[in-house]
């Protein structure tokens, strides 16, 4: 067997110690797999007396990760301290400099500096790889970069956040409202205090952006994506949604398009019978269109130590087996620069829900405006009678139009004094 | 760039014509995320006349894929003829012998012979691989061999067979028997003229004994895989599985038992929610639970040329960027020889069909003898009243059992003078 591979963990809390666990967990097994010894060597973490259910003697302790980085008795440096900027960046960009290989799960960091990073370790000649960045423990960036490697990749799209998708599945079980099932994810554990990475999509963009950079081979573009979170879905929506065989998820949908590329996190109605609309509670899962390989779907637990501990650890035995990736699928230097399509020139379906005063006219009123901007109407359901005043809801389904129109018309719509309540719109994805 | 990859094709059947297309194809994209260029340089087939659709010109032609195998101007011998012995088995032989790396789509040869060529890979400093040979182009063998290293893996079960799928759900949907969608599948095209290794589960077998080596490290070991087909299950089976909450899938399941390794395909009952079971038409997925990573899903096209292809070539930029991993996850050397544990022992519950004479007493019958053998009675259903003699259906499922048990009773059931066909029994998998 050759040489121990030695390993500086940066960052302790529960991804930190669930990746020591495992390896202490497998160390047979581990070094089975990657041809050789891997050993935790080194870490750095703030309190050294914290117990973290992990045994830690005989392992060099570092308070600072940046001198962790620079420690020439390390070959892989695991970042999994987090942020995008902070000691986080500034201990990778000090291993990649040392020639140390780097494995990170940090998706903010390399969704906003991922292709400076993959420069830096193509530079040192090192690795710098990030599974655990995407979709915790399903193997989606090493499917996407190696195994459809063969492939022109037509379209990605995924539900990348667990939390939102929680959120998602229970309001529509429960029936009940955002506010409170949100409230009960905190409780639960599955919702930070803060929930606006979660809810509002930013964390399904970090991810997404990665994603992107994979299947199309550019550089990251993580303010090319386009994104709205889940605070504004209603029960009423997913009520309606089912009634007309849909189902909501908090998508991230990324697409070659001419001379560009698109991305985009908003909520989607899904048809009920497309595999992903059946993703359901805290799962991730990606969907992966490849003009060779078809259509693929790669689904399991999105966040969590075991599953980020998982991820980790492949990208270690691959680094043990001597696996030399680029970050992206391809050189640093090569990665294509895609100016990204704005969403004003999104081409599809859309759900309306207009609340309106129940009086005569209010639909003839609503649907010239939809004609004037060349909207033509799929479906339309006004539901219940509401006493004198009350605003009751209309839904309008669309056949395919430009979301710049669409905006136009629902600003429109929004100001006729029948409109009660700002228009609700949904995109229709069949993807 | 560094030195073109060369590249020999045996066998010019459908993947064959759809490897090369993919090459020609996407020619710079593999360069790039190869590394460097990949090019067909020889290939082996039969009539050299026969129009494949791709351009064969300036490429050197062998009549004899052993001579092609043999040839010291290729790098990588691509071998697709099929078959577990024969010409495939002797080319794959003979290029490992001359240092050449191996990539096959032959799950009979891998399923029979894959722990010795794997040390035959070994000894010649090669790569043999074959993710082409489980599930098309869906990334399994990448999946669990990487993606899910740092796992024990807990039990994998998967639909490894999409003609099968495709008949079970057709049956389902259309509610006609098995030999009327069969000869429709035959007509499409999606099951051979002779379809026994499809639906007796020969080729499912195949690919789970592979899956198999992979996830515990053990060799591979066809023959002890259990094996049933689905030419039983009958549209009454389907009717009652749905009324149950169940769904029939052909799944091939494998699981590290005490001591051994349970590997066996059979039709089963899965829970209609469960994820497994809405995989529908002619997909295939695969479901692997790790210590860390939990349940993970795979899915996508088992079969066809574009599939195949994808992952022929996702092996062969994995070769071109210098990956060397062992076929199996371990050294050839080092995987285990694991008992199988037999049928007999499968603990689990059960669904039994039983065509009754309809007259009192037929119950009291059958019970008492599920009682003899300890067998606890969840439910059963008597449906209809047929007229004077007829056989109606009498369903029956069961808590936990042992396999032999049910066996024992089953054959007791079956001499009943009221029992007029013989019973029908499918497992339950609560996977």
């Amino acid at each position: 067997m050759s040489e121990t591979l030695r390993i500086g963990v940066a960052g302790l809390g529960t991804v930190g110690a669930g990746t020591l666990q495992l390896l202490q967990t497998h160390y047979e097994m581990v070094a089975q797999r990657g041809g050789r010894p891997v050993l935790v060597t080194a870490v750095a973490a703030r309190d050294r007396r914290k117990d973290r259910g992990v045994d830690l003697s005989g392992v060099r302790w570092f308070e600072d990760p940046v001198a962790l980085a620079r420690d020439p008795e390390i070959d892989v440096l695991i970042e999994l301290i987090g942020g995008a900027e902070g000691p986080a960046k500034d201990a990778v960009e000090a291993a990649l400099a040392s020639g140390t290989h780097v494995i990170t799960a940090n998706k903010a960091m390399i969704a906003h500096h991922g292709t400076e990073l993959a420069r830096a370790a193509e530079a040192g000649g090192v690795v710098l790889a990030c599974e655990a960045a995407v979709c915790g423990g399903i193997p989606v960036i090493k499917s996407i970069r190696e195994g459809l490697a063969g492939n022109a990749i037509e379209g990605v799209h995924g539900i990348l956040n667990g939390t939102s998708n929680f959120i998602l599945s229970d309001m529509r079980t429960s029936g009940r409202e955002f506010g409170e099932v949100l409230a009960e994810a905190q409780a639960l554990g599955y919702a930070e205090a803060d929930p606006a990475f979660d809810v509002d999509g930013i964390d399904a963009a970090h991810k997404l952006a990665i994603i992107t950079a994979l299947a199309y081979n550019c550089q990251v573009d993580f303010d090319g994506v386009y994104m709205e979170g889940i605070r504004e879905v209603s029960g009423v929506d997913i009520d309606f949604a089912e009634e007309l065989g849909y189902r909501i998820k908090l998508l991230g949908i990324a697409r070659r398009t001419n001379g560009g590329v698109e991305q985009r996190v908003h909520p989607c109605m899904v048809p009920r019978n497309a595999p992903i609309a059946n993703v359901e509670g805290v799962d991730n899962a990606v969907v992966a269109t490849g003009d060779f390989v078809g259509t693929t779907l790669f689904e399991g637990q999105g966040a969590g130590a075991g599953p980020t501990a998982s991820a980790v650890v492949a990208d270690l035995i691959d680094i043990a087996r001597g696996a030399r990736l680029p970050t992206f699928a391809v050189a640093a230097s090569a990665l294509e620069t895609l100016p990204s399509r704005p969403m004003s020139e999104r081409h599809g379906s859309y759900y309306l829900r207009l609340m309106c005063r129940d009086q005569p006219g209010v639909i003839a009123g609503i649907t010239a405006i939809l004609r004037d901007d060349d909207i033509s109407v799929e479906s339309m359901v006004q539901r219940g009678r509401g006493p004198q005043g009350e605003a009751v809801p209309v839904v309008i389904t669309t056949h395919e139009t430009d979301e710049a129109a669409m905006r136009r018309a629902l600003a429109r719509i929004g100001e006729l004094p029948v409109v009660l309540e700002a228009p609700r719109m949904i995109r229709i994805e069949h993807l």
